[in-house]
Formats: C-alpha cells, structure tokens, sequence
C-alpha cells in the first residue's frame, strides 16, 4: 500500500513542490529513512535541516526550512500533518472476519461482521462491534458491548458489563471493571463495600498497557471520547473522566474524583478522592491533589499538595535558599545582639 | 434470588418500619434505584434525604433521619449494613464443579468439589480448594495451594509454591510468587540473589489488579488474614504484612519491611527496606518512609519522608509562607542596617 | 542434583574448612537451613554467628567469623558467592524441547531445539532461540527475536518486531512493544503521533512482573544488557537504557530519556522526558528528574526536583526547622522595635 507524495499531499490537503509521482509507503525517522519514507522536520527544531540528498522521499516541513530542490510536502504544523500522514499511510488495523479455532465464544455472544478473534480469547454473552480486533487472550465478560473496530490488544481483561465505544484501543494487560476498593470497618473485619456499578468508555479512547479500570461502586466509572491514557495508570472507582483528557504514566485517580474536559494530567500524579479538575487545567508530573479539592481551568499547577506553577517555582526557588535565609537570621541575631548591647552603653555610659 | 424487607431486617438484626412484604433483590445508588432496590442514607452525609416516593424498595439509615411513612431499615452504621445487605442480597459467587474443556490440568493436580474452571486455565501439581473459581486463563504453579471458596479472575498468576488461605480474592493480572529484586555486584555484573522463598496469603484477603507480590529470597513474603490491597501494588520479597491492613492504589513496599495489624496506607506510598509500621500507623497518600525507619502506631503520618501530620501540616503552611519570612528578613535587614547607623550617629555625632 | 562441600568449593574457586565429603542441594536462610543446606554470614551483618551446631550443612562467611570445627567455605564477599553457589546448586532452568498440545505456533515460526512452550502460548512468525522456554499464555508478536535461553514467564506479551538478547529473563506480564504515548493536538482532538519503532532488550536483563516497555515512536527503545529492572515499572519510547543498570519498583521513564550503565534507580522515581542520567548515578527512591535535565553520574540525589544528597539532607532539615526559623524571625521583630523606640526615645528624650 503506498501514496505517491502528490496523492499524499492532495489527502492532506497540502501544497507540495518537487517530484510528485515519488512513491512513499512509511513514516520514518531521519536515521531510518529509505528512498520509500517520508519525514518531518519540526517547525521549531534548531537542528539544522540535514541535506536534501538524505534518504527521504519526501519532507513535511515548513516552506521556509525546505530548500529548494528538495521533494517537499509545506506545512505551518509538521509534527501534526506527518501523524496525519502516518494514519493515511497505515490505517489502523481492522478485523477481516476470522475467529482463531481455540477461542472459546459464549453462544450469548453477537459477533457482528469483520470481527477478528485471536487465540485464546474468551467472549461471554457480549456483543463485538463491526471490525473489532480481540488479540491473543483477551477475555471480555458476560454483558460487556464493544463498539466497532476496537482493538483489544493481548490480555486485555473486560470484566462483566463494560462498555466500550467505537475505535478504542486497549493496550496489552489493561483490566477494565475489576472492584473498585471500598470496605466499612466493622470494628473487628474491613466489610466489602458493594462494587456493582460499571464502566463506560467512550468513542476513540486509548488506553496504555497494564493499566487498570475499576468498575463503579454502584454508579459508572467513565471516560470521555477521545482520551488518551498511557501505561500502569489507575482509575479508581466512580471516576469521571471527560473528553479529550491526556494521563500520562502511572499516574492515580481516586474514587469519585471529576477530571473535565482536555486537561492534561502528567505522570506519577496522585488525587484524593473526591477532587475535581477543571475544564483544561494543566498538572505536572509527580503532583498530589487533595481529597475533595478543586483545580481550576486553564493553569498549570504543580508539587505536593498541588499549587499555580509560578507559586510552586517561587517556593521551591526559596526552599534551595533555605541555608542562606537561616545564615541571614543567624547574623540578624548577631547584629541585633551588638545594637542592644551598644544601647545599652549609650543609655547608661557607666 | 431475593429478600423480603422484614427478612432482610431479620438477617442484619435491625428494626424496620413500613411494608415488610416488599421484595427486594439489590443494592442501588439513589439514582439507579427501582422497586426492588435497597440504598442507604450515610449518618453523616449532608445531602437532605430525597423525597421517600422515590423508587427505592427500602432505604437504610438512622431512625432520626426517616420520615414517617417511608420503609426503611434502622441503622445508625447505614454504611456498614448496606453493605452487609448487599451481602448478603448477592453472596460472593461460587464454584459449582464446572471445568472448561480447554483447561490443562497437570495429573499431580488435586481439584476438590465445586471448584470452577474456566477457559484456557493451567493448574500444575497444586490443590485447589472446595468451592474455588478459576477464571478464563489464571496459571497456578507447581506446588501452589488455592483454600476454599477463593475467587481467582482472569490471568492471575501463581508462581510455583505460593500458598492461598480461604475466601481469598485475586483480581484480574494479579501476580504472586514472581521473584524478588536482588542482586550482588561483583565489580562487572550484577549476579542474581537467589530468590527461592515462597508467599503465603491468609485467609480472607482480597488483592486489586495487576498488583504484584514477590516471593521471599530466602523466607516468606506473608499477607496476613483480611488484608485488603489496591490496584499495581507492589509488595516485595520478605515483606511482612499483618491482619486487617489496608493498602490504596500503586503503593510499593520494599523488601522485608513489616506492616503491622490494621495499619492504614494510602495510595502511592514508598516504603524503603526494613522498614516497620506498628500496629493501627495510618499513613497518608504519596508518603515516603525511609529504609529501617520505625513508624510508630496509633498516629497519622504524611509526606516524604513521613512526618506526624500535626507537624507535617504545619511545617508545609510555614513552606506555603517562605515568601513572607523571606520578606520579613529582607525588611529586618533594611531597619537593623538604619538603627546601626542611627546609633552610629548617636555615638558619634559628628 | 547436589554438590559436595568440596567440590562446590573447587568450582567457587575457594578455600574451605570441615568434611569436604558432606552434599549440600540448595541455599536456604538460618531459619530453614537443613543438613543438605548452604547459608551465608554477611560480612558486615552485626548479629552473631549462631552455633555451627545449626543445621546447616555449609556456612559461607569470612574465615575470621567462622568457628574451628564448622564445616565451611571461606569467602571475603560472602553475599556473592552465596549467589554464586545458589547458581551452581540451582542453574537456570533451560529448556528441554517440549512444545504444548494446546500452544499456537505460526507456520513462519522458526523454534530452534531444546525450546519449551507451555500452554496457550502464541507464537508469530518470529525466531525462538536455543534453550528459551515460554510459558503458559506467552504471546511473541510477528518478527520478535527471542535469544538464547531466554526465560518468559507466564501472560508475557511481546507485541511484533521487539527483540531479545539471550538469557533474558521476563517476568510475568511484562509487555514489550506496545505503543508509546505521544499524540498531536490539532485543536480538536489528540492525533495519535506514529508508534512504529522498536524495543531492543540485550543480553541478561531480567524484568519483573507487570512492567511496560514501550516501543520507539519512530527509533528504538533499547534496554543495555545485564540490566536489572524490577516490577510494575513504565519505559516509554525511545528511552535508552545503558548496561548493567539497576531500577527498582514503579519507576517511570518518560520518552528519550537515557540512562548511563551502572546507574542505580530506586523506586518510584519519575524522569521527565528528554532527561540524561550518566554513568554510575545514583537516584534515591521516589526522586523527580525534570524534563532535559542533565544527572552527573558518580554522585547520590534525592528529592523533588533531585539535587545531590547532602544539598538534599542540608534543606530537609532547615525545612524540619522551619517553625524555629519563623519563631526566631518573630523574636527579632520584637526586639527590632524595641530597639528603635528605645533609640527614639535616645534622640529625643522628651
């Protein structure tokens, strides 16, 4: 499967110069690439545009990097029309219709056409959507739907009742619906709180490896469309999560906390239970939200309990100046002591 | 399979009011109540009750806070009865004897009655125990023994030798019995420390997803009867844990560090190695607890390293104000610098 | 299989004292240690040598710890050649050319001899080296290299294309080669940016259970050989880790960050993308590296942001004296005031 750069181009709906009958096939980067690639060159790299003669087929950069000569497809936003190009090159994969002799296929089940089902899988009474993948192993439990041309990648675990919409991607290991973690101390035993809600996730969400998705106490865990989880992350029971939201690594959400629309949540954070993010607020790695605190829009926030960036900096600034405050206060006391002493005589001369 | 409200009251030992020929089947949120739901009214929540025409069957909740009229079943821990009404309403699930054809059985394999095997299952030389459930694609090791009534979800894996008590619960990607991190480095590689211990869960433990348990190096990593852990936990070789422990989400304990009963943990906690928690510490979200250090029992502890919260708290509103001390040196400063010169002037007037 | 004491000394290369004739099988703790067994003092470990009497077939120790009389092998670094001896006694298992009835093999897979595959396992068109064994529920994607004696541990999933040296060892549940995180924002929503590259994992690294490794987005995620890495740790794509590294528990690694050999991780540490650990640095457990920054190696940090240790311990322990400092700044306020009145009151005695 291949485009010719001038094809390319005209999906993208981009201006080219250069050779357009080239015929590229892959995205590459610079060291890979061969006379079949296309690269980028990102608009504010300062590495300098290696020379033309490289390998590349054809260059996604801005008109003013690209000299002229060189095969070239313009774009004001490289990075994002060569990930354009990339999706035009190779489409996702999607299922052809064939279901692997060893899965074991509940007769409840509706497999709706062009499914593919790997070995090992096991399919309660669900329904698999049109064109979904269900690689090696994956299990997905009694009442789950999944939407169309999902992929479920090896292992993936749907416990009972999960939902999933259309194109979502599961990465290898994710577990979806298992209990979320509620007990009443009774005085002598921890009592298991019911966890009988669901789970639901919405259109285009990915969701990285290992990570995990627990099911509602007894309302819904969700996810909105369009967000994109990465590895090793928890989701805690009750969870709303909105659309567009980017999570990075192993990052954790407790129960019930709200994260709004297209915030942008880095690795390792952890929230209390209860909290909720504004619409578009920005939290940096490693930081810690309170239980039942409010993040608000549109700012950056950072550190353990979370606070505006430019509070954070100032205050870690001042904690790196902590030795020559206390130098400050040792020599204010010296001095002070001298003055009262040089008073003291002043006052009384004798 | 269903209760009616008066034996329902019956079986928690509660009073009731109202229609106890009601039939009820389930526990619900007020929002996805119907006819056959039970919800429940917290002691201390501050929500008004909603109006009891509502569509719950019965409401459970202290007597004070139930207006006339409106079934309900007494309590004044509603929390702790709804959960044991939901117990109770929909016992944890059991084995009925059913073995999956695809599952691989090792002839050394001692299955006792009412054990459930699912799909593609592998189950070594190991017991497993009356009323067990083994779900689609769990391995149990050589050696291993599965109590009674456990309930072991999709892809768990025993490691040979691990040892289960009863009414242990696994979720899905649990992991036990993988080896522990050690190593000697002999100047050039690091040479592995043998990892030939076991693991032993008791009885009426219940662990979250993906969450992982090393074996011993030399002894036994132990998780003591009722402990309830978290989601990608990860607990290291030797690492002792008591009874009735909690442990949130993504928290990681290092080797042969002991938790002692009841201890409470929050999520994302570090423990360094032969580190020793007493009986009943609560420690709080994101605490780090250095190597060997002792955390003393009955007090609350927070941040990195751990601190008692009363001082934890105190010493991070004193870092919230650092720039007002530093205003105030600097200020100090400006006067202590005009007094000497005053006094200067004093002393010498020329 | 077992050794004599004698002949266990000879291929250790060390002297020993006692019945050279005794057979020792394997290595235990005191506490388990029985007449077939070998256990260790630590050179440095303070508690007493219990009475050779024990039950211990062998002590490994320092000739200056050990009594006349007991049967032991003399060593100056008694961990390691404990190591060392466990792997005498126990050698890695190899495999002996068993493939599982129920395994999937694709007919493009080549499987050289003495390769054991366990139940459910499935292979692509992929190379599995001499000896490796994989056990029940591994998944090796098309194109995946596994080396020589390689060990899989069980759900193990290598997605296409990701290579392994010889003798690596992975845990269960690792995931090799899943996508890395990264997407485009185009306004609207997150275009995913290309995950077509590679991982690379050398010769002799180990990896614990329910760690992620993702695949380059268009380079190569490489993992140096003899390097360690513990559980439910995230490498993300494009990340470069030298040889005979060392990373505990939950670390997380964001994109391009590079490692130097013989760096030693604790747990829970976060990187930040584009970050450049070098040579022989050591991070302390839950440490934050922001993006870019640059770790000089030869040196211990600690700490969000890391700075080195002793920079570290200096500001916890002004941080620990903060309320002293406020009370000591309050103080001179005080005295500071008193001190211009009774100056006023000096330059103008009315």
């Amino acid at each position: 499967m291949g485009y010719s750069i001038s094809q390319l181009a005209r999906v993208l709906g981009l201006p080219y110069q250069g050779d357009g009958e080239r015929d590229v096939t892959r995205v590459s980067s610079w060291q890979d690439a061969d006379c079949l690639s296309v690269v980028f060159k990102d608009a504010d790299s300062r590495e300098p545009l290696p020379p033309c003669a490289l390998r590349a087929a054809c260059i996604i950069a801005p008109q003013s990097l690209v000299p002229s000569g060189c095969t070239a497809i313009f774009s004001e936003r490289p990075k994002l029309d060569f990930a354009r190009a990339a999706r035009i090159l190779a489409p996702p994969p999607a299922g052809s219709g064939a279901t692997h002799s060893t899965a074991s296929i509940s007769p409840g089940a509706v497999i709706e056409h062009e499914v593919d089902i790997g070995p090992y899988v096991t399919v309660g009474a669900a329904k698999i959507g049109r064109g979904s993948v269900l690689h090696a192993g994956v299990v997905v439990g009694d009442g789950c739907v999944v939407g169309e041309k999902c992929l479920l990648h090896p292992h993936v675990v749907l416990y009972p009742g999960v939902q999933l919409g259309d194109r979502v991607v599961l990465h290898a290991g994710v577990i979806a619906g298992s209990d979320g973690f509620g007990y009443v101390f009774d005085g002598e035993v921890q009592v298991k709180f019911p966890q009988v809600g669901n789970v639901a996730i919405e259109d285009d969400v990915e969701i990285g490896a290992n990570t995990t998705i627990d099911r509602g106490s007894l309302g819904t865990t969700r996810i909105g469309a369009g967000t994109k989880i990465d590895n090793l992350v928890q989701i805690a029971h009750n969870v709303e999560i909105g659309r567009g939201v980017v999570i990075a690594a192993q990052t954790g959400i407790s129960g019930s906390t709200i994260i709004g629309d297209y915030a942008v949540i880095g690795g390792q954070v952890g929230f209390g239970d209860h909290a909720r993010v504004e619409k578009g607020a920005v939290i940096g790695s490693k930081a810690g939200v309170l239980p039942g605190k409010i993040v608000r829009g549109g700012e950056v926030y950072w550190g353990i309990p979370v606070r505006p960036l430019q509070e954070f900096k100032r205050l870690n600034a001042l904690f790196g100046r902590l030795p020559q405050m206390k130098e400050q206060i040792d020599g204010l006391k010296e001095t002070v002591q001298r003055l009262e002493a040089e008073l003291e005589k002043l006052r009384d001369p004798k």
